[in-house]
């Protein structure tokens, strides 16, 4: 079968929290449902779901194995993740496999080993109204996206965004209260590629937007990977037989 | 003499409106004055003016062989700025001088030259307040800026700015209309280093302003050339010698 | 008619001493029909020529809003191209027009109006051994593209380079006489995407190598543009009316 | 007492592989003396020394607190570095402590764990010799340094090398044997600046050359903190009352 679809996992801790109300209203069957939902209306996507409570938190070898993208949703449960799968999903990020991290997913613990970095911000819950400008209008991931768009209730983060310089800044947010934040922001790590996407609070129904379904939708398409080393990235060869004579 | 000190001189197309009300209200004796004198403040730098109307517009080849960095302040009158003197600006600048461009600088034609894009943003006079947001505020012309801090009342420019990707953005500028800039970014071209700073309209007191003075200062001490090639820059000598045995 | 194909021009000054051996003993058409040629034969590309003599030297306005992707070689005629037309090529690739300079390229007056530096180098012709090495392998222009390759002889061109740092640094050359050169580096300026690659002198078969013609194909369909502007892109509209109250 | 001198700790996980020959006969007390003996004769520099067998592996809290600067050597050892003490590490240089990483420090823990990658090259030990290329001879790490400078014997190591688009390549090295390496480039991580330097086997008298002296030395100034957090990055305040009206 010569099927040419992107396959997605789209990964949620998916705690307690998420199936009972406030959060629930608004997605009834978690987060990662609503997101695989539209990322399977592209015809070129095929999208599956994981959550924390899946055997090996659904991140064994056979899953990422088969996973082109993973979009990564979590928030009170960073800390559950055991560190032996956050070691399998970074090995697979650095031989290929494209990585959407999305909202609080900053301060996850793949994110955090993937750049480095704290991933440290301050935020604010008051459902104020904030516009996400494409800085970048011209890239892959802003393709369709208006030049600058409202979403009206959500999350606030602002900088300083504990984060490395980021390869590319294609969006950066303006929030009611007085804050900016680089709200889309692409990495690459060795073969993998890598795009924070900051939208997305639990309560508020910010994946119901079509605008924010299009920029993660693009996202996934843009990470897709170029090339898939099969084994183990950290291995130094020793290249004895020099290529030109000494 | 060993005098140490930074060569600064500050531009300024000093056109006839700045000659008068509003502007002349705001700095009796032109931006460059301004900016001159709280520069001259800083023991380590030593800071001249120059204006369009000097003789070869105060670009000489003398004036900047004497100068490392150019602070440079243009509005109205870019197109009057002689090609010939654009040039030797940019044949300075990747020879190893510094460059800060202030606010509408955006335009000036040795800013288009040097980054190779159209510096195209929209922009409105409403007098609206400004917060300017150190995203990076371990670079070293963030030092001793507040993480945020307000101008009351500036001109908005907003995103997208036609730039390329910066070498380092360091503040990142909200606005009260809903507006987002990257309002201090840097650049390397050649030997030399280049930065933007956006808040500075000439009807407001924005130079005034202790903080922008330090991020100016600042910025002219990070701008100092490393190197700085006496001859021109766009040589390309034929070393038909090899150095190792072919 | 539906045809989603890349529309690619290859441009080449081919001024007389391309006509004649040695050149013509290696291009008998001319470099730019052996690079259409090979594009041609990648069923998602559609590639035409021109040529320095030919009316508005090949880049009329009509060529280029029909180009998607422009290939730039030259190297003896660089000043021949008249400064309107090089205006028109930045212009549009400003606009979305993505670009690819090869070899001489390098100090070719649209490279360095894009790029804002001088493009020095120093270089060798000895026919040496280069072998270049995908720095980035993951990089969608070293798709299928050996991590080291031989070329057994080419002219050299040596760092210092002078570029900004390079969005990308895709590949790096090694040569036998003991230099080293970033042969295959990434911008972008505005809607455009940019591409340098330094094999190719044009009295080697370099564009006869299948490697090398990866490469090039590998670029034009990463420099194909997401957005293009339709009217120019220097204009900074006012945008009085602000987006939320002041 | 107002000692403005940077503050160096010189770290090398000293092995008994460096306590005989044939490293001792070229590093008598070990390459930490010898790094920290030319640092030392740096006017603005005050350098230590500290060794993998120092309690708390040389590591403690109290010596990263007076730590301006740390210059990282391991080999053979990477492994007996404790996880508490790595952590350690990374934290002090996202608050702001320079590091500098030498040769094989490149799949050392706390290389791998800011720039989120593997650090995988692969080399090859003949003693061959290696040129090593400024490529932005403008940068403050190249100042003094030659555009070229030669290390007659060397281990070699290859590209593609497991980083992250390096925020500045500094040198480019190439090698005898046919091949090339990013082996001076730049990273920063939260308020924390990195250079990673390749030359170094300890069996070449490699810390005994000038050239790579100046290198070193400069790269430790380069690195000194410009702010420094007193406290943990990983904190992420809330900032409940918004700085502007809902």
């Amino acid at each position: 079968m010569s099927d040419n679809r992107i396959r997605v996992t789209v990964w949620n801790e998916y705690g307690d929290g998420q199936k009972k109300p406030p959060v629930s209203d608004v997605y009834p069957e978690g987060l990662h449902e609503t997101i695989a939902g539209f990322l399977n209306k592209d015809k070129g996507i095929t999208a599956k779901t994981a959550v924390l409570s899946d055997p090996e938190q659904g991140l064994s070898e056979d899953a990422l194995n088969n996973t082109d993208v993973l979009v990564w949703w979590g928030h009170m449960n960073h800390h559950l993740v055991e560190d032996q799968n956050v070691a399998r999903v970074v090995e697979h990020v650095l031989r290929g496999m494209g990585v959407v991290f999305l909202h609080s997913a900053h301060i996850s613990k793949p994110f955090k080993a993937l750049l480095g970095t704290s991933g440290h911000l301050s935020w604010r819950e008051a459902d104020e109204r904030t516009r996400l400008w494409a800085v970048n209008p011209a890239h892959p991931i802003a393709e369709g996206v208006p030049v600058n768009f409202v979403i009206d209730h959500e999350e606030m983060y602002s900088e300083p965004f504990g984060i490395p310089e980021p390869q590319t800044t294609v969006f950066i947010s303006w929030f009611q209260g007085g804050n900016v934040f680089r709200s889309g922001v692409t990495f690459q790590r060795e073969n993998g590629r890598i795009f924070y996407f900051q939208p997305g609070h639990e309560t508020n129904p910010t994946y119901h937007n079509e605008v924010v379904q299009r920029v993660i939708t693009n996202a996934v398409k843009w990470a897709r990977p170029c090339i898939r080393s099969s084994g183990p990235v950290s291995v130094c060869p020793n290249d004895q037989e020099p290529l030109e004579k000494l």
